[in-house]
């Protein structure tokens, strides 16, 4: 059975302006580049800043591969880290389903999906409501620059009804 | 002319061990994973941290692109940063040059030379030596964790006379 029409969400192209709310877009539309290493390199630089807090927190960076997502994707559940900010940046190519919710009252609202491709990640704030990693169609893998450290820095919602978001 | 048979490095893998005197590999080759978002994804943690010093320093995140290197490349300088670790994971694929090298003193010691493979990133510690972007024989972008914020964050030394490391 198709999911209810009031429970899709369309994935839109992710762009600077529309995922502000929630973070920051990390690929080289933005800003202009400064050189860098002499003339050899452009760098575009601050696209993101790696923000924790709490006692003995500290910014870590990992690796992540993901099994992909494909077809009509249900969104049961999303996550917020209240301790810390998260980037995820994929290392191969693919797109990226990007679903995140606004707060309402301390509970995720309506969620927006956004489909990153190839050359672009994410910073998702500290306690911006967020999906689990959903490639598209094919594994990808992730450098992800998030917080370690004492504290509960992860809250888990589950939808009453799950969302849908068709990607392929 | 050829360089000088005495200032003619040899490249070596990049592997942890070897590179443990200047800082990280970031790879997926070390400890085992951990699961992540139930069992889609795998998590490969704390490859490295982001270290930064220095009042108002915040860890950055930034994207550079850079012109390659072939053939017998010449290693005219190097330089470190006294306040921050810094990151750099190849975005695309590709073999990238790192060299870095010993403290002496407060000046750098002779070079070592590491190829990176596609799937390889490093992470200088502060106040490491080490030489500037040379992708090999192609472009490569990068994403870059490192320090920003006030204070003198690079110290440039240009040898007397330069090294060579043939990487094609």
């Amino acid at each position: 059975m198709a999911p209810a029409e009031s429970k899709t969400l369309t994935a839109r192209p992710l762009t600077r302006e529309a995922f502000a709310p929630f973070g920051d877009v990390l690929d080289i539309g933005g800003d202009p580049p400064k050189p860098m290493n002499g003339d050899r390199a452009l760098r575009y630089h601050a696209l993101a800043e790696a923000q924790v807090s709490g006692s003995d927190a500290r910014v870590i960076v990992s690796i992540a591969v993901s099994k992909p997502v494909s077809g009509l994707v249900e969104i049961a559940m999303v996550e917020r880290h209240p301790l810390g900010s998260q980037v995820f940046m994929p290392l191969d190519d693919g797109g990226l389903l990007v679903v995140v919710c606004p707060d309402e009252g301390g509970r995720p609202g309506r969620p927006e999906a956004f489909i990153a491709i190839w050359g672009q990640g994410v910073n998702y704030r500290a306690n911006v409501w967020h999906g689990v990693l959903a490639p598209i169609e094919r594994q990808q893998s992730y450098l992800i620059v998030d917080r370690d450290g004492p504290g509960v820095n992860l809250e888990e919602h589950v939808f009453e009804a799950p969302w849908f978001v068709r990607v392929s």
